[in-house]
């Protein structure tokens, strides 16, 4: 990776994983929703949509301070959406990132009230933001934003889709469409709410959105090669495991070397987009060709 | 019930009962979650929030149109708590206002991510609504009040105080923290989202916010006398149902004349609140009456 990259990613993350618990421990709520809330957003990860919107800001020249709230905001909805996608009424995933998962702690209801809390306070925390000085324009664009990205048009219309299209051969549309919404939508509303925050204009918000779109789609076909030919220590998980699964992926519709084409095609629009916009692209620049290039 | 009150709950709860549906068909989602989403929202009920937001409104002298699309907003995430309360995980409920709940037709994965959607979406309907020329200040502080109030410091956290006191005789202290925060803080948002909509200044504003609070608990240690005095026909459910789950009401807790002066006592104090606000009373006036003194 990338030298100056992997130190804005790795700076970014102290910054949000110091700063998410804040928010919630001054919270007067019950302990135990606070502390299986808390136990979801410790669990770590790579923080990539929180590091994605900063690196936004610190593109177009702005203090990344004034996308602190926002980022953690978009973090709490990514951590609500993992927890109830391991429920047993799900994915029934007892471990995540090498830990129990939030329901095998706290149980099923505590769980599913954890992630209903964490996307609510969310949208609370987005509009009661004081950072960088944002208009009431500014964050209501930003709810509208993250609302459409996590709700029925984005993330839960992609999950729905997913669920519906286990244990049956899925067409290459179908599978973008899922990848879209399921996960590359609330990825897109970090990159765009970057920009409002960021104050860019319509036109370069707007190539920003299509930069991130394909940004996400990048990350989901490099996942399923990474999942055929990785190396299993380094992705952590074992390899083959979704063709174990019969799950539909890249390769399984369009070949190894339909999917490694794929990969550059996505990866010089995601670039088309990004040059477009009156921005430094360094740092979006190495993120692209990170997602494309790694080995894990 | 007062001859105008009746009228007006009658007139909006049809006006809302056709509009809610209109949000969702045009939505571009999974047919299964739209229909999921649906059908929770076809299911009935008294829609008490929705009414009462617009029943402030018109105390206000404004028209209600302008409070529409909130008002559904608030009936959505009522909705949603319905939906994820009902799950085998929290109340393992079947059957709700006469049919079958959400998940035993859809399964228990669509019906969480049917009340995730809704819940979602809500947030995006008053980011997005152009009713009454709302400024983006008015629906910035709508949103801010509707997500504290269901959020871990309101609803959400009310329902693990619920479900953490079963099972064990609470103290009056804990049962109204429960009450006032699972049904109370959702039904006061509304009020209170009528009074920003109205443009009321923040006394009056102030002062609805604790008119409702008092409101709230009216409604919730009625019910529990109903519980014990009702007409099993009349309340929908097997009169002493509560006594038999071994739940703490009020009546267990300050016995049936107790519990009848605490109607008593925030009545009054209730009414107390209301005639301070500069606007027509005669209809929350009549509403709270109403609460005080149905007989199911």
């Amino acid at each position: 990776m990338d030298k100056q990259l992997h130190e804005f990613l790795q700076k970014q993350r102290e910054v949000i994983e110091q700063k998410l618990p804040t928010y919630l421990e001054r919270l007067q709520a019950p302990e135990t929703l606070k502390e299986s809330m808390l136990y979801s957003l410790h669990a770590g990860g790579k923080r990539i949509r929180p590091a994605l919107l900063l690196a936004t800001l610190h593109s177009f020249g702005k203090p990344t301070e004034a996308g602190l709230d926002v980022a953690c905001a978009i973090e709490m909805i990514h951590t609500y959406s993992l927890i109830h996608d391991d429920l047993p009424a799900m994915d029934d995933d007892d471990m995540r990132r090498g830990k129990p998962t939030n329901h095998k702690i706290y149980g099923d209801a505590v769980a599913i009230l954890a992630g209903d809390a964490l996307l609510t306070f969310s949208f609370e925390l987005v509009a009661g933001s004081e950072k960088g000085e944002l208009t009431p324009e500014q964050k209501l664009r930003i709810v509208a934003e993250i609302a459409k990205a996590s709700g029925p048009e984005g993330m839960v219309g992609g999950q729905v889709a997913d669920i519906e299209g286990e244990n049956r051969q899925l067409t290459l549309e179908e599978l973008t469409y899922i990848h879209h919404h399921k996960t590359g939508d609330l990825l897109t509303s970090a990159i765009v709410s970057g920009a409002i925050i960021a104050g860019a204009d319509r036109e370069d918000t707007e190539c920003l959105r299509l930069f991130a779109k394909e940004l996400g789609l990048l990350f989901q076909i490099k996942d399923d090669i990474l999942d055929v030919e990785g190396d299993a220590a380094m992705i952590g998980k074992p390899v083959g495991s979704d063709h174990d699964n019969n799950k539909s992926t890249y390769p399984s519709l369009l070949g190894m070397d339909g999917a490694k084409r794929e990969i550059e095609a996505h990866k010089r629009k995601a670039k088309e987009y990004l040059y477009k916009v009156k921005m430094d692209h360094k740092l979006l620049d190495a993120f692209t060709d990170y997602v494309a290039d790694r080995d894990h």
